[in-house]
């Protein structure tokens, strides 16, 4: 049994981070760290107790969807703006348990491939199998986010596609998957400073692009469009979490709290074995 | 520029674990550690430092293939008889980079679909994309162990395979994947250990499967099989390293060491900006 964790949470994560009725993306500040107290270090402390027990979760998750026809699994979306820290929480969050359980998928701008098909068929072929983490990095969401802010299709496309969403993950989640979507909540200003980052450093060169500057310029249009997605997309089921991100290790401890509530709520136990242990131990013992 | 990493090494491990001309597999001791005179303490130290360049070397391949046109990864090969570490390889030595330039494929028994194709099919498929490390948990070589031993083809089939198998990693390697085989070698009284610790703890029953015992009795042709892989499929383009497994630290640092060679190799450097780095702060600070 693990347990509960807690450690230095003053209130309840998921219902502080939510975005429920009459949520405002526009009321949260960036630099807040809701429901913790502690500082950067305690934050770290809390981080590496939590690779342990998220760690234990995965496996027993695994091992039980190995033995059991259990379809449970754990899917977690991730959206932001440009450099939010999505990779940090795929490094430090997700890269710490063992790879074997964890499917990270990552969607870029569509192929031609993909563009033949409705904006959900390529999101659908990389579901988590059981027993497994899946990481999505940006998702289906890009088609209501870039996709409505630079009409990439036509206004009824896009309303029609909330619904589609709604309608796809109520299926997943039927089917047994624990859906975790979280928004990483940027300030331009951090955005700013760390793109410039990105610029002053010649191994993080690569990881600029020109075109992020251009994007910035249409920050209002995509807290709108992230606004909408809020309030058309977070349902009960599968609600949306928008995780303040100026403090990366704000970010990756929320982040990783969410996580574990998921699998908690799994609460996956260690499979009983479908052999007679004290026979195959003569078998091996024999051998 | 990263140090080479030698280390406590004292002899080059890449010739000193090579399949080569005249390569015996029963020569080999599995509880050896050849180039490698320092204890458990220090192997794991060494091991932690080599993560480090490790994470560098991938994070360099990485960003290199995003900039430039070039095609250059690596495929680490796993191949070992049950209980022989290959998890632990993927968790603490693979798993200790950024997840997001690893690509692990774990073969398991071929499906109704792959069985369909020929036994490369569902290989080519899931060779890694530029800049990525790929690991194959199993590989087309059981198509030559447990396919030559279980007799699941012909003979005449199976033969073919060595040459089928020669030819297509050539196709790779020419193509700009290093190809890193290795076969974990631990001795069948290290495995009836590790076997019995798995019936004796309720935690990892499930990892425990009575047909392993079945293998048990085929180990001799199973070591057969492997001479005869080393013997044909040992190339100068993408040799076999064999890899002495009954002492898990020496067995992850050796490996971890491979994939060092194989990236000072490749030798990827941090790529030049695409953009003007001045133009683009003067973009950014207005924006």
């Amino acid at each position: 049994m693990i347990a509960k964790s807690q450690r230095h949470w003053t209130g309840d994560v998921q219902d502080l981070l939510r975005a429920g009725d009459g949520f405002a993306l526009a009321d949260v500040d960036p630099r807040a760290t809701p429901g913790y107290e502690q500082d950067k270090v305690q934050a770290a402390e809390d981080l590496e107790a939590g690779v342990a027990q998220l760690s234990e979760y995965q496996e027993r998750l695994y091992a039980r969807s190995r033995v059991d026809a259990t379809h449970a699994s754990v899917l977690l979306v991730l959206q932001a703006m440009d450099s939010a820290g999505k990779g940090g929480i795929i490094r430090h969050v997700v890269g710490a348990v063992d790879p074997q359980g964890i499917d990270l998928a990552a969607f870029k701008k569509p192929t031609p491939e993909e563009l033949e098909h409705d904006f959900l068929w390529r999101i659908e072929r990389r579901l988590p199998e059981p027993g497994i983490i899946g990481v999505f990095d940006r998702s289906h969401y890009e088609d209501v986010l870039i996709g409505r802010v630079r009409r990439l299709a036509p206004a009824d496309e896009i309303e029609r596609r909330y619904g589609a969403i709604n309608e796809f993950e109520k299926r997943v989640t039927d089917a047994g998957t624990r859906v975790v979507k979280v928004m990483l909540h940027i300030s331009p200003e951090e955005q700013k400073e760390r793109l410039m980052e990105r610029l002053d450093r010649p191994d993080k060169h690569w990881k600029y692009n020109p075109g992020d500057v251009d994007e910035r310029e249409l920050w209002p249009q995509y807290m709108a469009a992230y606004q909408t997605v809020f309030e058309r997309t977070s349902t009960t089921y599968a609600p949306w979490y928008v995780v303040p991100a100026d403090r990366k290790w704000y970010a990756r401890l929320a982040v990783q709290h969410l996580l574990l509530e998921a699998l908690e709520d799994i609460d996956p136990q260690w499979p009983a074995a479908t052999f007679d242990v004290a026979v195959e131990k003569q078998r091996l013992a024999a051998s």
